[in-house]
Order: C-alpha cells, then sequence, then structure tokens
C-alpha cells in the first residue's frame, strides 16, 4: 500500500536493534484517516462480508482493529494480555512469549464472546517473528471458529513472522513489508500484489 | 444518551463490589456500531470543530477514543501506561493510584506528539473515581494544551469522580450516568441534558 509505505519511508525512525519508530501515526499519536485508509485497502483485499468479528491484541493493535470492525461493520474483540499465572475459568488462552519485554504473557478472550458460528480476521499494526498472532491464530482454533484471514499494517520481513504465516497457507496479507534496513537507515519494501 | 442506557440496562451485569461489567460491548467485545453512536452524540455535544486532537488512556478507552477521532478527522493519541520507575526522557507523566489493581502506575506521552498549540477532547469508557482522567487533565496542563472537554461513555456516579470535575467547572460530559445500584440490581440512571 504506497501511502503506508511513503508514511513509514517519511516519519519512520529506525533504532537500535532495527526497531522500526512509527508511533507519530501508527502505535501511540495514531493518525486516524490513514487507518481508515488502512482499513478500506482490507476491504479491496479481504471477503470482508463474510467476517463476522475482528480480533487483535491489546493495546497497539486495537486503533487499527477498531477503524476496520467500524468501515465492515462487525464488532471487535481485544485479546487482553493477562500475567500467565492467575487467570480465571471461562477463557480462550494463549500462552505468548515477548521479545520485546523478554518475559511471557497470556493473551485471553472470554468465550462469552466468540463462538463456533463466528469467521474470524485478525487484524494487528506490527508483525515481527509474529508471536501475538500466532496467540491469537490459537485461540480461534480454540474457539473453532473460522479464520477469514489475518491483516497486518507493517511487517519486519527480515524477522520471519509473516512468511512463516504464508508458508502455512493462511490468508496472510501485510500492508506494508519491510525487507531490510541498510546500514544507512533506508528501508527496502517488498514489492507485492495485494 | 437512551441508545446506551438501554444497552447498559440489557447487557450490563453487576458484580460484588458495584463492578458494573459491560465487556459484551465496551471494554472487550466492542460494538463498533454503538461506539460511532456515542462519537456522533459527543459531536453534537462538544464543539468539535475546534479540537485537534483526541487523548485517552490505554487500553480499553482506546475504541470509542479511536471512532471518535476518525468521526472528528483528528489523530488520537493514547496514554501509555507505564511502571512508575524507568520513565525515560522526554514524556509527559501523571502518577495515577489504580483503585482496580491497587497500584499505582504512571500515564505518559511523548512529548513529540503533543504541543501548545493543540485543543484535546478527552475520552474514556469509563469513570468512577476519576483518577485516570485526572492523570489526563495533568499531561494536557504540563503539555499546556487547551482542553476542549471530557467526554465519558458510561460514569459510575455514586463513586464522585464526575461530579468533582463539574464542581471544578469542566466542560465534562457523560452520555449515562448511573446514580444508584439497588438492591436487586436494578441500575438507577441519573436524568441529564445532555
Amino acid at each position: 500500500m504506497q501511502l503506508l509505505q511513503d508514511r513509514i519511508k517519511k516519519e519512520g525512525k529506525v533504532l537500535p536493534g532495527n526497531i522500526i519508530k512509527v508511533d507519530g501515526f501508527l502505535n501511540h499519536r495514531v493518525d486516524t484517516a490513514l487507518l481508515a485508509a488502512c482499513a478500506e485497502e482490507f476491504k479491496r483485499i479481504f471477503d470482508t462480508s463474510k467476517v463476522t468479528m475482528v480480533l487483535t491484541a491489546e493495546a497497539s493493535g486495537i486503533p487499527l482493529a477498531t477503524i476496520c470492525a467500524e468501515k465492515f461493520g462487525v464488532p471487535m474483540i481485544f485479546a487482553k494480555k493477562a500475567k500467565s499465572d492467575n487467570i480465571e475459568n471461562g477463557l480462550f488462552k494463549s500462552e505468548v512469549w515477548s521479545y520485546t519485554y523478554k518475559k511471557k504473557f497470556t493473551l485471553i478472550v472470554s468465550k462469552e464472546w466468540l463462538h463456533e458460528s463466528d469467521n474470524v480476521l485478525i487484524i494487528d499494526d506490527f508483525m515481527a517473528k509474529g508471536n501475538a498472532v500466532q496467540g491469537l491464530i490459537d485461540i480461534v482454533q480454540e474457539a473453532k471458529c473460522g479464520l477469514e484471514g489475518i491483516g497486518i499494517a507493517i511487517e519486519k520481513g527480515f524477522q520471519g513472522g509473516g512468511d512463516a504465516l504464508r508458508a502455512k497457507g493462511l490468508n496472510y496479507k501485510a500492508l506494508a513489508v519491510i525487507d531490510e534496513v541498510m546500514e544507512d537507515g533506508t528501508l527496502v519494501f517488498r514489492k507485492e500484489d495485494l
């Protein structure tokens, strides 16, 4: 998606450890008009008429998932992050290792709100190694829902999470895939048909 | 707002300690159409043409704040919750005591994204004692922004946070104010002109 790639090139900052900082428009200050454009792009890519629920993980996935769900005319569920001890009953859950925070957490979704009859589109802002998204896929499988697809705004292609999902044959799409960060900080985007 | 009151009456559950659980439409599974209706109501109540930024706190305020900001045509910032130690520089911050979790946390907003020229509308899903919202007001004051108003979906009127802000003369509005939880679980709403 050209609009998103241009914005990443213009405002994204590369921090040590190849962290791509886009907190001016995606995950701290949120450009809601850009997110609405991303939602329209997902609507073109996925068959959203079949989607009954958008699923994401708190906190930074929520803005994009909310706007997508509103544009698709469906509700949105955000999986909550809990410490891995002391989880109540009545929950779908999946344990996730966070590379960012170097600790385990558990994604939880109340069984009350996700049903076998649901057909889910997973939406998240970022894909790196893909652990959080895999946690959401686990929850969809535990709930025995349909999985219509997985839509990501920015994929760090060089960290392998997106390619692992593509290799599994999942309907996975990212709007901007960064394949390489050059030594001078230039970002190299993957050419992809969406 | 009748639509919201009706939904709370129909689906809200009262848990021990007068906790009002509305996680089927507001803060876990999110009814994006209802939130869009709340955004339209805020647009009627506040002069959103003067608002340049919607501000909320992660995580449960984000869905409503995102939809409001998108409908008002402005960006949204969500203050992040950090542990109170080890906060970096370059941040507006406010320490908040959480009654729910019985611990202190710090709300942080990067100085890069909030400026004196901004005129802020604070949006949150819930108002009880009002500590989180007071933290957001502190950040607005620290940033020397304008504060156009404070819009809340559901206020627990009997916990005093909303009335404290009204007493200060702030442009504070809640779409549904629960004044009392009867012994049989019936909710008594405040009659208010919005």
